[in-house]
């Protein structure tokens, strides 16, 4: 077993948070706010937690040119050259397999913990201990180890992972397909069987792991890839990474990679994973009245229930309401019903369409 | 008949417009404001609307020194001496008292036009025919005469005027009583019988009835209206009022005098009155769109029914609700249900209570 190799944190930060609109901004997304009020922003809540099985050398942050300033902002100890800017979005294929390169050219494989800059993990010390069982199985010859989440209730919303219970291999077990999300009844039989686990978007494995996976099952982008590895450190680097990674197709980890490479193994984790997808997260984060409210901010109400209200300075005055979510900025304010919050994105494609809606992405 | 008396209106523009938070506040209420967006404030409609039965010389604004100067903006061709300013708010019977004594104290006697700032009326033309009749029949003797209007459903929100259908004067009726706001099945026992009109609040008497009828059913105001009449025009008026006026009892015409009075008369409008009362009148004024919302100001809407909104420069953002009332202000924005909007008044008393909750106000 290779116990030598190095461990780095691959953290994909260029998500546009839409879901977190108006609070979220295209100038401004979900993982560089403190959208819980705790005094950190999603992405540095994601480099402390994970920084004891590294080092800020081994934080590697993929985002775009955007979002640097705001990435060296909040993370000052970050060596800059661990930005790593996509010239365009390209899904996670793309974007992993330049995290890969950029990490094999400074000499030495890695083991890549790849994860999303915008999730919440309750049990900390918990997540740490897969996360460090993940990186000794990846370390061994080209496994890849999903992180999965145990589930406790049958979400309708995640993809699952199906597991071979027969074929454990220390605490992890192989992986024997990746499933769409389910309907309620699919979802009521998978949380059943035991077999399921959610996909969480979390995996591990080495550069040299991504590499090879690119070559055997994503050809076109390991081509892409082949280039921009050889022009890092040329005064080519940003001319070559401009032109190969945009000709690369948009294509996810997932879809490319995972539901076809050998050696996927499945680690069960059971450490309060959130993908914190809404404003709904807030009730299971902050405290209600005795009305089941939740009311952040500047707020009077009057027989209101159910609510959930996201207010700064200006006053937000409710009277009456059931079931309404509440988002208030500077120049927008979201009012939506609960059941209806996560699509958020039919006013943002108004906005897009509308005159002088540009402003208020 | 006495045909030759001089005819004033006496609009009382002192009202707080609750109703209309947060738009309408302390430092603007509703009467002062375009609530329709027609261009034109509450009070300046009824100016107009009157205007050719009187002249502005006969029209007379009880307000409160707090609203002198918005009175003189919106009405900048009105007589200065014909804003009268009640030093506090004592309902509408020492109001109307005080109205009386200054027109008398003009020297001749005259007819009262005694109107709402805030109602608004569709059919000009023949509401101005049913206020010429009013004075008329008020000219003569002591006559009171009450506009009422006929009921078109059974409106649980207003007082109701019973009238004696068996002695019609003109087109007018003996006044039977008034009677409170009905619950449901009462109201629509008295829609049916044809015998009940809406109290209006509107009414029409010479002032000298008015001084009549404060010493025969309200002494004690009518002996301050007395003194403060006498102190008119003398450098004691304003320290004869301030303490006259706020000695007097608080009490409505209604209840003061025309529950009591004799020669109470009910001329039945229906010119398409309505008094405004809370966003929801909004429903009567604008047109909807496909799903049944209004939507006023810098709005986008997905999945949303049966809304209300009533936004500015800020953009306001609705997804998947049905049955809400949104105002949007600088600082404030009101969000309620339909069914509860006219509740405001509860967050306007959290307001009071609330630290920096006054500013609101």
């Amino acid at each position: 077993m290779n116990t030598k190799i190095r461990t780095t944190a691959f953290i994909m930060a260029g998500g546009k948070g839409e879901r977190f609109w108006p609070r979220s901004r295209v100038a401004c997304p979900k993982q560089f706010l403190d959208i819980l009020g705790c005094g950190k922003t999603m992405l540095q809540l994601t480099v402390e937690r994970i920084l004891p099985l590294t080092s800020m050398e081994g934080i590697y942050i993929a985002t775009n040119e955007r979002y640097r300033q705001l990435v060296e902002q909040q993370l000052p100890l970050l060596p800059p050259q661990n930005i790593l800017c996509e010239p365009v979005g390209r899904n996670t294929a793309p974007c992993i397999g330049l995290g890969a390169e950029y990490i094999l050219k400074g000499g030495e494989d890695a083991v890549m913990m790849v994860l999303a800059s915008d999730h919440l993990i309750r049990q900390v010390e918990t997540y740490r201990k897969v996360m460090r069982e993940a990186v000794e199985i990846a370390a061994e010859e080209e496994n890849i180890v999903t992180i999965g989440i145990s589930p406790n209730y049958p979400e309708t919303g995640y993809g699952y992972i199906r597991r071979d219970m027969e074929a454990p291999y220390r605490s992890a077990y192989r992986v024997e397909e990746f499933v769409e999300k389910p309907n309620r009844r699919t979802a009521e039989a998978y949380l059943r069987s035991g077999e399921y686990l959610w996909n969480s978007g979390m995996f591990v494995m080495k550069a040299s792991t991504v590499q090879k996976a690119m070559q055997d099952y994503l050809p076109e982008v390991a081509e892409g890839l082949g280039r921009i590895g050889a022009a890092i450190g040329t005064d080519r680097e940003r001319e070559v990474l401009r032109e190969a990674f945009s000709a690369m197709p948009s294509v996810s980890i997932d879809y490319g990679i995972l539901e076809k490479a050998k050696n996927i193994y499945a680690l069960a984790g059971a450490f309060g994973w959130d993908d914190v997808g809404s404003w709904l997260a807030m009730e299971r984060y902050k405290s209600v009245d005795d009305d089941n409210n939740i009311l952040v901010g500047n707020v009077v109400s009057a027989d209101t229930r159910n609510c959930i209200v996201e207010a700064k300075d200006r006053l937000i005055a409710l009277v009456g309401l059931d079931g309404v979510v509440v988002v208030d900025t500077e120049d927008a304010t979201l009012i939506g019903g609960k059941e209806h919050i996560e699509e958020v994105k039919k006013l943002l494609k108004l906005l897009r369409e509308k005159e002088e809606g540009e402003r208020y992405l």
